[in-house]
């Protein structure tokens, strides 16, 4: 069975869209440690990060990258954290959440928005990538 | 003032080294969140992640690559998790953790270890790496 993030890939679950090209999906997880939090994945489904080819996984660190470099030019925070833990969902996902304190962090803290929140963070995030 | 991690790259700190090159350094956390779990830094000093030049960040990555996999052979565990934080030490610094729980991610629960059991694991993650 797909992942359910295979099915957002594939457009059977709908998201809020932040970048995507051939290899890679960038979508804000909707619960969120923090407004703008942002889950960025291979669109080749594996479960472990160190179990990614060595390409597919500099490929999804590189995207990381530019995603969270416009996360943190979009949302008001002291920087942006990473995070890959894997132990819910067995497809990888990297989670660049906008971090204020620690709590944001711990996965314990969770904000909650409407989709109208969403879309504007998902809006502004885009105006920021090049 | 040198972070405590320029400290450590400099050797006016000891650590439970695991590996090092010309411009990373990887070693044993030593208030871990779980057995092996190992830190990486680049020998630049800056403060955020995506603060790094892509070389540099691209050539972290890459480090911290080999050491989780290496991690993932030598620590029992369900698999090695990646957070990047920051607000404590203002210099980069990729936590690698190996994972049984959630509670191993969330940096609010820590192991406490002797020296000698330190040793024990730098080594054996060390004789992992190629």
């Amino acid at each position: 069975m797909p992942s359910i993030f295979t099915k957002i890939i594939n457009g059977d679950i709908p998201c809020y869209k932040i970048a995507e090209d051939n290899n890679f999906l960038a979508f804000l997880d909707i619960n969120p440690n923090a407004k703008g939090h942002t889950l960025c994945i291979p669109k080749k489904e594996v479960d472990k990060i160190f179990d990614l080819d060595e390409k597919t996984y500099m490929g999804l660190m590189a995207f990381s990258r530019k995603v969270g470099k416009a996360i943190e030019q979009a949302i008001d925070c002291k920087r942006v954290g990473i995070t890959v833990i894997g132990l819910e969902v067995p497809h990888v996902h990297v989670h660049l959440i906008p971090l204020h304190t620690m709590k944001n962090a711990t996965f314990q803290y969770k904000e909650s928005l409407s989709s109208g929140e969403f879309e504007t963070i998902a809006e502004k995030i885009r105006s920021k990538l090049k």
